[in-house]
C-alpha cells in the first residue's frame, strides 16, 4: 500500500534487518528495540492490523505465529520465555498501520504489560 | 488436563466471569486485572501455550483471534484500541500453562509492553 512503512520494507525500498522470511511472511528487527530480541513479524500483504487477518486470511494468522516461534528460535529464546504483543488502534500504542506482532525476550518481562 | 486451572473453568469446576464462548474457544474476566478490560481468550482443548496451537491446530489460533476481536466488540474498546499479548514460558511472565491471550483496553497502554 502507498505510503505505508512495512510494505516499503516488504518491497525492499526501506532497508530492515530480516531475521526471518517466508512466502508471505516476513520479520525484521524493531528499529527501537525494547529489549534484547525485539523482532516484528508482518505479512507481506497489507492488512491494518492483525484481527483483519483473523478474519479475511485465517491460515495466516497461524503463518504469523510460526513465524514468531522461528524468531524465538533463532534468536535463543524458547527456553528463556518470550511476549508476543499486537497492539489494534492507535489509543494501544500502534503507530504503524500494516499488522505486525512483537516478539520480544532476552530480558525479564514485566507485569502489567504496559 | 488434571490440575490445569484453565480446563477446570472450562469443565465449570471453577468459576469464572465468561463473557464470550464458542465451541471451540471461551473468553472470561482475569482475575487480577491490569487494564478497565482485562479479559483471556483460550482454546478449551488444553494446548501448554499459544505456539504450540500454531504448531497443532493453526485455524485454532486464528478463532482464539477472532474470539478477541468478539470481546472488543462486547466490551466496547473496537474504537478505543486494544492490546493482545501472549505469554510464551515463565520468564515471559507466563503463570497459567494453558495457552491464552489477553486482551486488555479501555485505558491508555504504554510502552515497553512490560
Amino acid at each position: 500500500m502507498k505510503d505505508c512503512l512495512f510494505c516499503a520494507i516488504v518491497a525492499g525500498d526501506i532497508p530492515a534487518t530480516i531475521v526471518y522470511e517466508t512466502p508471505d511472511v516476513t520479520a525484521f528487527r524493531d528499529v527501537n528495540p525494547q529489549a534484547p530480541t525485539h523482532v516484528l513479524v508482518i505479512p507481506k500483504e497489507h492488512y491494518a492490523h492483525v484481527p483483519e487477518i483473523a478474519e479475511a486470511d485465517p491460515a495466516l494468522v497461524a503463518e504469523l505465529m510460526r513465524g514468531a516461534i522461528a524468531v524465538a528460535e533463532i534468536e535463543d529464546i524458547t527456553e528463556s520465555g518470550y511476549r508476543l504483543v499486537a497492539n489494534t488502534g492507535a489509543g494501544a500504542g500502534q503507530s504503524v498501520f500494516h499488522a505486525h506482532v512483537h516478539v520480544l525476550g532476552g530480558r525479564s518481562l514485566t507485569w502489567p504489560p504496559g
